[in-house]
């Protein structure tokens, strides 16, 4: 269709669109709120970003694909910033190596609240004024679900700079809840069958959740809760991370080689384990769910178990047939604990903990990747990378759905990632 | 069940068994005899393993799981070989780092000869003189499978040994037969449906092949041969090696940090491709099926086809619908020129190229990994690699089947790999 | 002698010593004062330490060595920024990887200034008030000393930090003064034979620099001014870089592996060579000092002049047969605008760049490593670096003398360092 | 001098050269011939060659800069072999990258070994008939010299080879003469003044050699005799493995990321040091000469004694007074059991081990680097090395004098090296 005969959208949808623009930007900075300036300076491994890059990036996204393209008469804030502020569209230009993001003092947090206040003015103004095609609505309505990821990557990123800071600094004082009535863990069996997964909802979507396709199942169980630390814990003292037996190969060499004895953010004060949380340092809670692990550990949890992680058809059929709507208990990014609890009332299927399937990230049948920059966003990821599925405690809720396909290379622990046990009945 | 309990094998089976021994070790030293001493030390890259030590491995894996497990009163021929020759068993003790494969002198070629007689003799008096278990029969006919494709690693090695020496030696003067009646590129489609794929026929196959069950598919089309050199080279001369827009993001990567121009063994002299084969260095034949290209670059042709690779699923299910056997002209290990030849009057489903797949390399459902070492052949290589189908010109006829699931990681060049396209009809 | 026999400093020269303190404690901030916060935090490269650890390092080592163990009830700061801002002292416990300092963004400036204004609190007070013993005054002194060479560090690792940002910001807008009167490149001769080297005066130096002996050198010449920019641009114009014939084998590697093409800082823009000076981006001006190269590049420089590099003996005679004392005009950090500027008047032996020496850092006949800690300050690096002489434009004038002896790896070029030519007579 | 002019030889001297040609050509064939034919092809670390490649080094030598400059109607044996057997010399052209040495199984042992037949009959025609001209005269010998210099090269490597081979294969079966009567260590005392360092006897020398000059020593006392195993035992009994205090910052790290327990070669097997040897693996005897220890060990080790290592010119003075001339006693490469041997009736100054010493590989006054091939023997070199003087038990015996300086990077092993002790009295 030719983007000129493309539909207006009516007023509503445009003041509809207008909000979520402020919302979703203002809980951006809101989530910045208790960093000091040079907490968003620095990139203490490659996955970890600056928080000054995440607002200048998302910001970038505005001004690169909307306003310059959009906006008549718009004139960059800085032209160097498509330098800075490119992640990895190749088809958008050169950009900073991604290793120096860290390096990168200028703009200064000031001057990039500042580009952000630019960008945003001529966005609402934009958003007030013209009548705007569907094909800018869509690309707006995906820069504010991409301006939500970030913030989901802003949280883990500033975790990991406060986390190997030798004097633990504390993020947020709201103390997680303690653990109440946790659930036993039993299984739920799902038929064999054909079943559509991928999306066929309303509204928004990745590219990578379609084509909605039909997936043969054989037999299974899958867990009601997630594994919690004190499952994880009996691992470990079962030596669990001695046994070659329980790892994959490239698992095994990865425990090897960096000496691993436990998950990320574990540190064994006085013969007791304690976590780095948001929080600070906090002794483990025996019935919180298990996180930051990697595939490999997931995996190795799962053997050890004599079970094994479910596939993210499995997970997303169960997820279907174990709850229509995503609970309001769920502990989303906007409970403000930012940390996984135990399992109460719900199945922590969201707001807990990203859940690693057996799945590679692969295209879906029919799948085609998009043309342009569009196509840059997801498809060009789709190898040796796994499947998590669900949403954690640091994903914004308005932006999570049972058909929604997260991906880490198989050896990420930074982002909050948990397990959840499934058995064949085939 | 109880390994006392289990039949023994009646005479005719065990003389059969015996038989294939013979072959199959004979084979594998017959492929050895164009080598010179020197060829058989060195391991120019991790993924190459010295001829030596393959056939001290493959010697090692009946001494070590059958011989010493099964035969009352053998002897090692030298305890220091478990040590050497072990390959990548945890459950079988230390063993050489494998980087450093490359660099024992010792044993001596002659001495591994040596090594091979001692262990042959003793398999023939076992199997000439024994009732031999079910259970040790399943594993000497592993043993037998497993060298096999160490009969196929043995030629891809040697061949990135000849073809990285400056002086370019020749394995055999026979020379690949030269192109005739290229059929053209067309596509068969398949129907939707529920279709059975994984190993369900009589015989021996590995454990990665089951269980067999269903799956859906989409309807689909698939190629009648496999890419050309002539097609490849359209890619190449349209830039296809410099276009981030048809590649993977670690594609581009690998292709950017290696500075790659072309397939694996290809050199330009004097403004013409030529090509490293195993009858030395020749001029590309443009109807050859293109080979020595990883996933990245199957993937990345593809997408400049505007098309894409088959599932490993398609690929199996459009096998069986091809051809129900494999067709006597294919152009398998047998036929003593070791390069991947023109389709004649057959599909190149096998004997030609290993086939990339759009398929991770995962476990079927119902796949439970054996204890013990047996676990350790398949299952602790399941997560970031691709599958490939069919068998390649370097592959042992008795070796191949429709089911058969080899596997390889995403950036691997030196097997004889190829490329089938398939596009969706959904 | 024991402690407690020392004798205390008279009050003058305590006075004195805190006169100092105070000084050199307030030009380490007042060299902060343009920087931004976030410049204060990251380590583009392992050499270069964030500011900020500057700042904390230079305390830690006041507290550390002289107020923990001399000032009775003295409290920590912080017991964990013995863990934060140890550099290299194994005597004094472990520490941040230094790989790692760029990931440090607690304790965040405004701490570091109360740490600092803290800790100057009580070095004040411990001045104002103790009889001072000799060895403590001797081990404050090497707190200044040690205090000042960080603040030249501070200015190269700043200039590191803004020079590799796209944006380019400046430190300074002091312009460097213009070339006005470069004199005639010409060599003073200085006869062979036996001279006495190293510290032999009143007042402090490092132990790197005794004992002071005798060397016998053969004739030699040497220039009366640094290398110039037009002359190193001649050097690259005649293919410098390219021609291994000029380099050290190690050179040529390091050229070779990152196609190096100029000296750090220079870029070419529009065919026109810039480079960043800490007042921003400026066209090349002919007449300055070459700097910024490493001795590689020193070395090959000379050779290509069919000349060398004078040993470190041969500079300090020469040195101090040019000149009795550092002249007024020296450029040297005070004057404001960090940049060695062309040599109007004098011989440009101290103020503009470190000189590459041809003498490997080594100690001198008869030196004797201190025990403890002050031992770990000089004698644990001699090995694997070169010795350099003189003093830069962003050394603290009152920290030089012609027996210094500063020394880096032959491949760092973000320092200050030029060329100086010798010539055999012998 | 134009070479036409030069003076040819007389009839006898090039008899002379004939005869030592033939005889060190022989010498390197000889030292191979306990050697398997694996043996010849691999390169476990980048500082050892292939034995293949030495025979093939030496040859192209003669070949590339006597036979092909200066034999008319000589034809190259195979023009390929320049780039598979130069080793550094950026003047003749490209060459398998060094790390690449140990993948090149072709040429053949066999090939190679008619390479020398090839070549040798050339030179020895050559030097039958010709008036050999004085400069071609001069770069046989230095030619003669090389070959004897790899033919220690070929000793240490091959031991590094066989000596990692979990197999130990023996080399030589000819035992070391045990230990007898270990002289006390004493310690020698040398006035200060001036002395002349440097080559100034008849015959050859290495460019690096010269100038003879003079330089001024300090009084210092040096040892009588090498550091012995039972010594190093001692430093390793009293964890000196474990105290940085007696490391050079380098060797720290090079210790601690390594895990350095003793010195290269070094096994403990039930409690008792063993060390390989080339005739096997056999207890430490506790009298002969510490070796295979690189120069961070022997100045740790230097510096627990409370010692330090001669300086180069200390050695050389120190030599000259002990003794005129090489002792008969020396056990040098011919004495066929290459190890080095306790001290009995001499002073271990010549074929024991090559002794670090305290000075850094650099020119000396007056040095100049020859033009073309011959400036890249040594002048590249010289730069973050460390020379070692002496001689070993792998050295040829008539390849060794007072003056020579061989050098290596500080952290090698591989070389028979040793330890003499120094103290200043300065």
């Amino acid at each position: 269709m030719d983007s000129t005969q493309q539909q207006a959208a009516p007023l509503e949808e445009t003041q509809h669109l207008l909000l979520r623009y402020q919302n979703i930007r203002f809980q951006t900075e809101a989530l910045c709120a208790p960093l000091q300036t040079e907490d968003y300076v620095v990139q203490p491994i490659v996955d970890v970003s600056p928080p000054k890059w995440h607002l200048g990036h998302s910001t970038w996204f505005f001004e690169n694909f909307i306003l310059a393209k959009h906006l008549m008469g718009y004139e960059l804030y800085n032209p160097r910033y498509n330098y800075l502020f490119n992640s990895y569209y190749e088809s958008q230009g050169e950009r900073v190596f991604r290793a120096h993001r860290g390096n990168m003092t200028r703009p200064s947090v000031e001057e990039v609240m500042k580009f952000r206040k630019h960008v945003d003015q001529a966005m609402v103004a934009y958003l007030a004024s013209h009548p705007i095609p569907e094909k800018v609505r869509n690309f707006i309505e995906l820069g504010l679900q991409h301006e939500q990821q970030h913030q989901e990557l802003l949280l883990t990123d500033l975790k990991y700079i406060l986390g190997h800071n030798p004097l633990f600094p504390t993020y947020t004082n709201t103390q997680c809840p303690s653990s109440s009535s946790l659930p036993e863990l039993n299984f739920t069996e799902i038929n064999e069958g054909l079943y559509t997964v991928g999306f066929q909802a309303e509204g928004f979507c990745y590219d990578n959740e379609t084509k909605a396709h039909q997936v043969y199942l054989h037999p299974y169980q899958i867990a009601n809760r997630l594994a919690t630390n004190r499952e994880y814990l009996d691992f470990m003292q079962d030596n669990g991370y001695e046994h070659f037996e329980f790892w994959l190969s490239e698992g095994w060499d990865w425990v090897q080689q960096l000496a691993i004895k436990a998950p990320l953010y574990w540190h064994q004060i006085k013969g007791k384990w304690h976590q780095f949380t948001l929080s600070g340092l906090q002794e483990i809670k025996l019935d919180d769910p298990v996180t930051h692990i990697n595939y490999f550990e997931a995996d190795a949890f799962a053997r050890w178990k004599k079970m094994r992680l479910p596939t993210e058809f499995e997970w997303e059929v169960a997820c279907k047939q174990l709850q229509a709507t995503i609970p309001e208990q769920a502990n989303f990014q906007k409970s403000g604990f930012f940390h996984p609890s135990p399992a109460n009332h719900h199945t922590q299927l969201f707001g807990d903990c990203w859940e690693w399937t057996q799945s590679a990230y692969l295209p879906y049948p029919g799948y085609t990747q998009a043309q342009g920059a569009l196509g840059e966003y997801n498809g060009k990821f789709m190898v040796n990378q796994m499947v998590l599925r669900g949403g954690s405690c640091a994903t914004p809720k308005t932006h999570i759905r049972p058909t929604y396909r997260n991906f880490f290379h198989t050896d990420k622990r930074w982002q909050f990632t948990g397990i959840r046990l499934a058995k064949s009945l085939f």
